[in-house]
């Protein structure tokens, strides 16, 4: 894997093959800024919406809700990978539309997903960060686009991939200039179907070792059950983990893809409140920028 | 797999082939008693000790070492499965003695492992909790005569058993006649080797949303790394799952099995006290039996 | 694993934990015999007959038909390991007296599994090779115990076991002084559901290289589809397996266990015409010890 | 999955969510015409070549060899996906050249890789089929700009995939317009690392249980040793796949990619006179295009 890493003068540590993403290369943290807020620092970054972009009110409403409930930014799906190709495919840029006006509305910024390095040009142009999903994980030549790109990329870890792996796509776009770069474990695959993937949340232990990279966990794609996103939020908070990316929906039932797995706003508001009561036990703080917006009132 | 489930009068509801560990015929939590303490109720259960017992010494300063940190129970395998027959295979019934000991010395009840059924009288003479171990997790034969035990049995899952099978094997448990079973997590196989096995947190959610038994974590042989134990037992703790079972050692480098996922008595009390001081925030308590112990002098 | 396995004299080649069982130490293959056959040369050895002894007409029944069509041993379980303790358990000694009435009827020697140390000397009395199934892969009581024991083992590969694992279960029963030792691989668990297993035909290569011991292949279990096994023994023999296991029944739709896995006579003796066509083509031969018995009568 | 799958007049049968792939609507084997050849029907198909295209010497070399041996397809890589980005990444259109050359000098058709969409234009206007990896086997955008592409596509299984799945993202390439799909098996990832990658036979049985589409094992990237390719070449045909991807070096030591599972012409050369030998065995044929290419001369 690592035949052709350029020769270093005098090697006295043997680098990993993702030798930009090692620790060993940079012992500190790496902090990447998001808005006012930023990941990888004491901060417990909250990222919340919907899996898919719908239309103006659900957006809308959503974004207002989790901005409400103190969450850091807004996420939401305009581009959907999905298994078959009959399955709702997202809004492309009529949703990147919809986000951007969630932002305006609630002054968060906002992550969506890229699918294919022809629409890099076009989602960066709307987005905050750019989310690769975990089925492409692996896609090199997305990887190496993204690397050019100056916005942060949230990397997704691929089903199957190891931790090793995981880096080594890191390191493709930190290969290519972008450093600012969030990981995020997402459940891997594995025998056990009780829940739709096994979230590993030894993976955020191991990858806090080997990298300085901040990571996030997606308790609601990993488990795919409302009721079990809670408690893996606090394990994952728990765990060390730099933050969480949940899915949040204003109307679960109606959703257009992955409504058993969201969150309605009461339950993620109460959610966001508990993490904020136990975060200071682990280290952390869940900033109170919305703290004020709740006596805010939407336009 | 649930072919010849006797037929109820009039079964409103389908249960599943764990039809006496299952939530739906049984809502309580069921609590298992353990000495002065319980497993299963508002208590958070610690059971600590050397993954083998090796010595008078180092079982006996290893089981006072955990008491003074506040464990509830004291763990120690006498028989220990190993892949290799070239392996340290245990030291048998003197090894049990030395737990006896060491329950003497500490006031606290002993849990060992029991690989035959041959050995459990044996067994059962000594400990106060018969553990079996995950790769006897489907030895029919062991468990059909466990259920004729009338000691509590504290049952892993095996390394590639699904939720559901994990509950069917309680299940010849419970249909034997032994109400006491403690189901414990104890990490997964997986594509995955950062790790010795992949710890299934979201898997504490399913058993208990399934079923009525308690469930502990052991977070030592789940990550095979110390340096993980801690924010694991955290994790745990976070999810719901009533207890942990942790490797200490007096001396993890000199250990004669596992040492590299030992925690040494310090780690283990700092671990403690951050326990206790969590464990409030998720509506648990860690029992204070041994804060008084902290005055006491071993004899 | 391997910290106890004593010293050589002058080691040039660093053995593996399973130093008997390894090809290093025994270049030849390993020839286990099994009445007037043998197992591990150059005859391709097909093993048949139900999942389950269920009764004396289905058991006789489906003994003459697999002998009639050419098998060289007939398998029956008595004891059997059923993830439920509510599925049928076997018929025990019962099971073992029917089975040995087939080989009085046949002449063909019998397998059947022992799923406890307690049960050894009761299936050791009737059958002519003990079976350790998947789930007892690891029990290393049971394999301690089977080291003693003066039949040939057939071990089967657990579903989580590694090669290297399966080797080292091997190493009990050749260390315990039983030298007869078959390997068989009957499919691993993986994520994809698509069959009952997932059947690991590269293990039987791997086993190769690195063991000297003979190897079949279980296309029934591994699969749960009758459909599949005649393709899948195919591919067995053309990896170079040594023979296979099949589950024959005389009317698959009635068995109490595994039917829709069993081919019925008919069926089999297709495969085995086939197979015996087949197998020069691979070096081997399937042995026409039964093609006088085509003009046999039963009695 | 399929919600959004367009109603039908009357459905009898209730479809799988890859309805253009099913067998349900398609009973009859397609069969996808590869220059001279066609994959699907009776012949038993070889496509072989060197992972990656190196240089003019090494393509042509080894294409002549194969071609010589009586392989149908020449195979190469030049665009390479690559765990790490510090590995050789290949030649590119310089490589895509050199695959033309090897098809002028061989009058075989040539199948070589895409990884991205933009690429997709180039690709084709060299390729005689494109082929999509494993670690693109879900990505959706390429598989949908794909589906509009007029030559035939060579689909490996991802990793991580099912066999449902693997179909559902044929059915992407379908449902775009595009009818000829190969699908390719080329091992899964599991728990055991004796091999690169578990090859799952099973699947192609399963395959052509549910799919008409045509499919082709690689046991080259599946074992990833060179040893294990003509055994487990023989058990695809055993299994009743439609042909080989296998992968071949002029001189396997010197390869910049996956030489330890190539094999060198001499090698391949008789596991073809193998094949053509064992394949009327199994109903199917090795076309002897080649055998008069034996008394030929390259220039």
């Amino acid at each position: 894997m690592s035949e052709n890493i350029e020769k270093q003068a005098a090697p006295a540590i043997k680098l990993p093959p993702y030798k930009l993403a090692s620790r060993a290369t940079h012992p500190d943290d790496s902090v990447v800024p998001l808005g006012q807020s930023a990941v990888g620092g004491q901060e417990f970054i909250v990222m919340a919406g919907p899996c898919s972009v719908e239309a103006d009110p659900q957006m809308l409403g959503t974004a207002w809700d989790v901005k409400m409930a103190g969450a850091h930014m807004i996420r939401g799906g305009a581009f959907k990978p999905r298994s078959s190709p009959y399955s709702f495919q997202g809004l492309a840029e009529e949703g990147l539309k919809m986000l951007a006006k969630a932002r305006e509305l609630t002054g968060l910024p906002i992550v969506t997903e890229v699918m294919d390095s022809t629409d890099v040009d076009l989602v960066e142009s709307y987005a905050d960060v750019l989310q690769v999903g975990a089925r492409n994980a692996q896609n090199f030549s997305l990887l190496k686009r993204l690397g050019q790109c100056r916005k942060p990329i949230l990397l997704k870890r691929g089903l199957m991939n190891t931790v090793d792996e995981f880096l080594c796509s890191a390191e493709y776009l930190l290969a290519g200039g972008n450093e600012n770069v969030i990981l995020c474990e997402r459940g891997i695959r594995t025998f056990d179907n009780s829940t739709r993937n096994t979230l590993d949340l030894s993976a955020v232990l191991t990858i806090k070792e080997r990298s300085h990279l901040p990571v996030i966990v997606d308790p609601s794609h990993a488990s795919g059950k409302a009721n079990y996103v809670a408690p893996l939020s606090k394990a994952a908070l728990a765990v060390g983990a730099d933050g969480l990316m949940i899915e949040v929906h204003c109307n679960p039932q109606a959703a257009l893809c992955d409504g058993e797995e969201s969150l309605n706003p009461v339950e993620f508001q109460i959610l966001m409140r508990e993490l904020a009561e136990l975060a200071p036990h682990f280290g952390r703080a869940v900033s109170t920028v919305s703290s004020s917006a709740n006596q805010a009132v939407p336009q």
